[in-house]
């Protein structure tokens, strides 16, 4: 059986997401405009950190919800690795 | 006059940032989909790390092209110091 | 009562921060010596990435052991949510 | 010849890293005293967010002399390049 997650936030994920969607698509119409690319640069990074945002939030839902129950049902161990293996890859 | 920046990649840029805003849109759908987070955070990490490269492209272009013009033309310590200021947010 | 932990790899961290400080005190050194710039930004970076091995060490221990405890004695939440600062204070 | 640079803020770059081994020797002392490991973490975080000051007052420093000198001097693209390099470093 496949693992599901049902987002307890899912909406506002969603949204979120819809908004850096249209700001990766402004980045491009900028680019294509031949705008000032220290501008671009700067509302590159404000996606960077709105995307930061998106990741901490999920993060954080996994972390109360599945691996709370997984250390319950006695499969903590492997759970807490999965999350250490996502960190690794987020501070890297 | 509003400054501009014809990049010189203008082509791939624009095909990357096309190639992010998909992946965007990816992750859009894994959350309304109730996919688990730990494969949501990955895919958001690659969506990072693809804008990232993004990122150091254009202030790689900006730096050899704007910021070399503005020494040359004696505005060199405005041109560097707005440098440093992208680098800041991009290191924070 | 305050809060201990005793490392399940107490000496090798130790030995990690003693090599540490040994690369901070030789920064220390190249600056006062008059090293190129460039070669003590890249002795920087390994101490970065130096550290940022360690926390990831620390945390990967506290997760499997506190973390896991205080969902075991009922705390989950509470240890989950100081788990989060502490991951989000890494990834600013 | 090897390259050297003088820092034009040299004495409160050495006070900085002398402040920073002390914060690491203190940090080994933690660890040795069995702290509690999210306060080492905390501790850790406050380290990098010290060296990364380090970073980028040197960072500031090199562009507004060694690159503007080397691009006066027709060795822009070289420097510019070596620049790029630490950033890519400093951004990993």
């Amino acid at each position: 059986m496949e693992k599901t997650t049902i987002q307890p936030n899912k909406q506002q994920l969603l949204n979120r997401l819809k908004r850096i969607e249209g700001q990766v698509r402004g980045v491009h119409q900028m680019v294509d405009n031949d705008r000032y690319c220290v501008d671009i640069l700067h509302q590159i990074s404000a996606i960077q950190s709105a995307m930061n945002k998106v990741s901490l939030a999920l993060l954080e839902d996994h972390a109360h919800h599945c691996v709370m129950n997984a250390v319950q049902n006695g499969n903590g161990d492997e759970a807490i690795s999965e999350l250490m293996d996502v960190m690794k890859t987020m501070t890297k």
